[in-house]
């Protein structure tokens, strides 16, 4: 990738120079010629021998940030008096806020609300606890829970750092779907702990959005929450992103006529998302999977296999071939990749089958570089921004869980999940779709909509509505 | 009480009638010669035949409104077609948002607040801890918590029920202090999963609100909580009450003109507020407090009395008065009421010294009729908002929370309490101040800057700030 300015790097530097003639000149060229995008230039206040002024711009990155800043501090009579970076401005104090939906400004107010209002509606909950659902902010409230034991890729760095992460997560709740979602990121230390606290805070919840959450404990919580809990529990990380995946993969067979059932399909990784996505395409109706791993294709005959290995060895590989991740693509129709750098070479694409169709979600580094492979294979996606057919799970986690809260369904199933990625897929209409369009964008306001109808519809079908 | 109609009982009727000459006149007469207070009568749809109306009134309570439901259902020719509750309204899908502080339109947006901002975001606070408290919600986000073993007068509720009033305690957080909230009704069986499960979901938040919450659990959760979190942990029932009861304390003495040591004090039940009461009137200066219980004063002689209450009768009763409640009374300057039914009469009070100031917290039914005494004691003050001098702890701790997260306290302590009511008191001036008026009306605004002032002082000048 060529290196560009980013509005994650929105500087905007306060300084105070003298007034030479030429100055200002001299501070923007130096600031330029190092590659920022200035923005704008504004005077904070002048006297007759200094002028102090805001120079906001973008840079690439933290160092090429450094490096502009250390370049404006060597110019002869300027003095850098303060740096703001707008991405740190906007998280200051939280990126969201509690709104009352109502003023509360007299005694008429307060005698509904308060006292003796409340109490009528705290003892009508009482009398039937169900009331909770439509009297309380339980109606509409996803708890959006994660120990910060896996946050994007910077790992294991707890519940303060995660907190940010989980913000953002609520925003997009908000903005796309109309949820409310609150960050709970939990202090604990063990499976039964995170369990423990999620059933405790349960009650002011319709619905719990995990994420960010290891492997393998992200499976075992997700599973005794559905458990143990009445209302709907889903591991983002996993289900999200399995669900954008195959409705890519749905829309990938639409435009090449073929059906699952045909297909081979090679997925690379066993992270908990290679895993749900395989489960997934499996449901969809995909027999043909092989999962691969670092040591090649997971077959019953590896020796080196994990307990939960040894069951992908069983559950998937029909064919239980046994090879390396090449060989196992040589005559596949689609490609899955999850793996974490740069795995596969142009050659190893093009030795798939005609109309190849190559979904590598892994980033920052996808398995294999898009820009290599552009005349060997069909149909790419991948979770880059900048190239046709991002691989988001953002496309699914607010239309779905507010699906979840429509239908005030009691867990999350397969159908659910299922119905989410065709209603996915079929918002791009048979006439718009193709090789460079195989998924919605992810401000495409259609996209939310369809999501809830199909999951709260898959709900009420499988009986966990209520 | 005079019976009288409340907006909290606000009902909207849909009737459908013929359209004979006179039946809305009838409709109307049977409402309000039942003693309904009509606001509103609105045209929904007519027909030749037909004519459909809300017609919106204030009741007594829910007795009352189903008498006239009922009255209005017997009408010849008049269908109710809906009836709808006011108070429900309000409550219902909750009483909050969670509103985003700026939208997320587009890409520039979202590489601010999601990839790749928010992952510098993330790793500052994995680098540096210490930042989640700017750069998140926990810089201004109270949890509200309480497992509803102790709600208003309808006593252990549980999580659900408690809801709506700690929804309400979300409200008054932002409306008068600007706090965020968040309601957490837990799930729990005992004292120690209850604190795991607030230790668990600390991460988030800069202080805890605890409410609503039975004895003895209240003081052993409380306890634990400040000693094992960094955050400030409060229980609003005791403490935000008790400041709110010394602030009333503090100005009757300013009129009186009287110093906390020369008083003797009497205190009746020894509920958490009350015990919170007496310790905050001792901190404050007054030496003479007598607790009594339903058997009587509290001293070390009585054989009935559990630990903790042998615990009061040693540090409270210097005189160790042996008696009953009216006997303590004699002589005494003031009566601090929490008792749960009236309990003394105008005699009791009459028999106390010139000048007795009478506060009656206890509610719906204080423990002395204020309209009895209203000869024989000087100033009186009680929980009830139809009367001079209403103790109400909604006084206290939107600002007291407004002050421990201004302050980042890591603990809450006596100082803190002390100065909050003192802070409270001293916003009447002295030129305002008379035995009508010791305390603050509820919506004064200058009420919840002063207690936030005082409590972040005390913070820093107890070195608990950070």
């Amino acid at each position: 990738m060529l290196q560009q300015t980013s509005p994650s790097y929105a500087l905007t530097v306060r300084v105070e120079y003298d007034n030479d003639v030429g100055m200002l000149g001299r501070l923007t060229s130096v600031i330029g010629n190092l590659g920022a995008d200035i923005g704008a230039v504004d005077v904070v206040r002048t006297t007759r021998a200094t002028t102090t002024r805001d120079i906001s711009f973008l840079t690439n990155d933290e160092e090429h940030s450094r490096d502009i800043i250390q370049a404006v501090r060597e110019i002869p009579g300027v003095d850098v008096i303060h740096v703001s970076d707008r991405t740190f401005l906007v998280h200051l104090g939280g990126k969201f806020e509690i709104t009352p939906k109502f003023p509360i400004k007299n005694r008429d107010d307060l005698s509904m609300v308060y006292m003796p209002g409340v109490a009528r509606v705290a003892r009508a909950i009482a009398e039937n606890p169900q009331d909770v659902a439509n009297l309380t902010i339980k109606k509409n409230m996803v708890a959006v829970v994660s120990d910060g034991s896996n946050v994007l890729h910077l790992g294991n760095v707890g519940p303060f750092a995660v907190l940010p992460v989980l913000e953002t997560k609520v925003l997009f709740h908000k903005e796309f779907a109309g949820n409310n979602a609150f960050p709970l990121p939990l202090q604990v230390e063990n499976v039964d702990a995170f369990v423990e606290a999620v059933k405790a805070i349960a009650p002011a919840f319709g619905a719990v959005h995990l994420e960010d959450i290891s492997s393998p404990a992200c499976f075992e919580i997700e599973k005794r929450l559905n458990e143990e809990l009445d209302i709907p529990v889903l591991h983002n990380d996993q289900h999200g992103t399995a669900i954008v995946v195959v409705a890519a993969l749905i829309n990938s067979l639409k435009i090449l006529d073929k059906a699952p059932s045909s297909l081979r399909l090679v997925i690379n990784g066993v992270s908990p998302a290679g895993l749900a996505c395989g489960r997934l395409a499996k449901l969809f109706g995909v027999a043909d999977i092989i999962f691969c791993d670092l040591n090649g294709a997971i077959h019953s005959g590896r020796d080196d296999l994990k307990s939960s290995l040894k069951e992908v060895a069983e559950t998937y590989n029909p064919r239980q071939f046994a090879g390396s991740l090449p060989e196992a693509l040589v005559g596949a129709n689609v490609f899955i990749g999850f793996g974490r750098r740069t795995v596969l070479t142009r050659d190893d694409i093009a030795r798939m089958s005609a109309d190849a169709v190559v979904i590598s979600v892994a980033h920052p580094e996808p398995d294999v570089d898009p820009a290599s492979i552009a005349d060997v294979a069909r149909i790419i996606a991948t979770g880059r921004s900048d190239l046709p057919n991002q691989m988001n799970n953002m496309l699914c986690f607010p239309g779905f869980f507010k699906g979840l809260l429509q239908a005030r369904a009691s867990k999350v199933n397969d159908a659910m999940k299922l119905a989410a990625a065709h209603a996915i897929a079929d918002v791009i209409g048979r006439d718009e779709l193709n090789d460079d369009y195989i998924i919605p964008g992810i401000f495409d306001k259609r996209v939310p909509a369809a999501v809830a109808e199909a999951v709260a519809g898959a709900a009420k079908n499988s009986g966990v509505a209520r």
